[in-house]
């Protein structure tokens, strides 16, 4: 490997919010890493976020770009390469990059920009790797389909659960086994609110600030507490994992809005333990999808989860029950799942 | 897909034990499913136990065979296809093999005869998927340098606690992060007795009698009691997923051999669990490797593992700490994980 030299890479990042910032500044911290384990080097053509966007096919300098969104400068401020204004859309086509690395804001009316991002990138035969769950909620087979006839990959891993590894362990790791249920506690901040809520009696709002303060709420967090972002997660595990066309109005939707600290208590006291669970029933041969705050009794591997934990919980007909889990206090876990799928795509096997 | 039709896979069934004829009962049960979901349409073309084999280019019927080994025959009874006294590399020297399924009985000693089917699968650019430990702690880089040369794939997911994906999440779902530690409960069979010890005050003769009676335990239980196995996995994980060139004898090993009920009651009295802990502690660049029991937390993920479960932990600087765990109460999971592999080297991505 070290005598043919490193593969060159030339990435664009649409989205430079909580986990986008982070992806750009490993993309710094891994560098060494990166070349003498799978002979890649990274190179950063492009990056947008909500002031424009700056392009340089030689390169951005990843951790001044992590610099300037840390003092809340706009990447478009970036010397020489900046460009005000600039729509990711147009900054993506002005760059020669060879991945899109897509962490714009979740949207889950209309997909966008991620949606249009994504679309232009496969039409490019450019490999796509997002965390983003708009566009796979409202588009996945149209995006799949895209990849397949442009030849180019879309690996999404770091969009359910953060870092923990769903869809992956859903789609490679049960293959040739039969799903039968899907038990997930897949939204962090609304798990850190009912845990909180229930250990420490901490109020509903001074954990949704906690959430919010660490960057791991949404940048619109009723997308968590009404069990959208759950709902979403769900939805690309239907498609993903269980082969299914699911929408997000095919999930029985119940957020955590109207939970009470005497709700809490009650179910507390029953010996069972509150959390938002995301559910997937078999049934004859299709699922029944749920989103809704749950009593599980307090052996289910799920109800033990600590407040910044993720889980999931696949039930077969073959592999027996898998179960996984991450603990994931800030989104720098999402942020490395985006160069796993990277490194999956540009070096896998 | 329908109308490309289905890709044929010729596969060499060594080994028919719990495993090896749990993975042939599943070549027919998912026949469907593979056709359907994967384009994949496998054919027994050779079968091989400490009998003989049996080799038939067209095909040999896969319920025949799991019937004869439960009705305790030798697969070298196969009418006509039989060959008494056939050694299993002759055997699939003989046939038309495009993938080898490795399943011969642990053996640590030489890993024969896996090690020489391996070697003489790959030398033919035969791909191959393994459950067997022997060759791949013995064997493991000379494997992996071979299957490079030949460029056919080596996959072993089975390998390493059944059907959990502990070295697919390990290399796959980590990669780009480095391993800080790593904790295991591997072995099945002394997780089982260790629990049963605690809750139920079982004997340790009666878990172990147990763990026999459902094919659970190694073919030699010493394996399992005196912490073999879990080692021999650690190894295995130390190599794959760690990068390390680990052999047996850089694990510092203890069994449970000699713990008494006296012993598990006295640790369950401070409000921790025993559990014969697999353990990989970053040391430098370097990782210690030790399998001995150990007095967990009772919070710990893995003191909470249940009679039939197994479970990893990895710790990793980038991507938090990820925890996954199975229930496995038969071989079957194991068998699932060979078949999951086969489809990942037939019909990967």
């Amino acid at each position: 490997m070290a005598s043919q030299g490193n593969r060159v890479i030339r990435v664009f990042v649409a989205g430079l919010g909580a986990v986008g910032r982070r992806f750009v500044g490993l993309m710094a911290r891994q560098e060494a890493l990166l070349a003498a384990r799978y002979g890649l080097r990274l190179v950063l053509v492009g990056a947008a976020d909500s002031s424009g966007a700056a392009v340089d096919p030689e390169g951005l300098d990843p951790l001044r770009v992590v610099a300037m969104k840390e003092a809340r400068q706009g990447v478009s401020a970036y010397p020489a390469a900046g460009r005000p204004g600039m729509h990711v859309r147009d900054a993506l086509a002005a760059s020669p990059a060879g991945l899109l690395v897509e962490a714009t804001p979740t949207n889950l009316r209309d997909g966008q920009p991620g949606l249009d991002c994504i679309r232009d990138a496969l039409a490019r035969h450019i490999p796509v790797v997002t965390a983003s769950k708009g566009p796979l909620v409202l588009a996945y087979r149209e995006l799949v389909a895209a990849a397949e006839r442009a030849g180019a990959r879309l690996a999404f891993s770091g969009a359910v659960a953060g870092g923990l590894p769903t869809v992956n362990i859903g789609r490679r790791d049960l293959a040739g086994s039969t799903v039968l249920r899907v038990e997930g506690v897949f939204n962090s901040t609304t798990n850190y609110i009912l845990t909180s809520m229930a250990e420490a009696g901490t109020s509903f709002a001074e954990a949704l600030a906690e959430a919010q303060r660490r960057g791991i709420a949404e940048a619109d967090p009723t997308l968590d507490v009404d069990g959208l972002d759950a709902a979403a997660k769900l939805v690309i595990v239907a498609n993903s994992v269980l082969a299914r066309p699911a929408v997000l109005g095919d999930v029985e939707i119940e957020g955590i809005r109207n939970v009470t600290p005497e709700q809490v208590a009650a179910v507390r006291r029953e010996g069972r333990v509150l959390k938002l669970l995301a559910l997937a029933e078999r049934a004859g041969e299709e699922y029944r999808l749920s989103v809704r705050p749950t009593a599980l009794e307090a052996e289910h591997p799920l109800a033990r989860l600590r407040p910044w934990e993720m889980g999931v919980r696949y039930v077969t007909d073959t592999m027996g029950v898998i179960y996984a889990a991450i603990d994931e206090p800030d989104p720098l876990p999402t942020a490395a799942a985006l160069l796993r799928d990277v490194i999956d795509v540009c070096a896998g096997r």
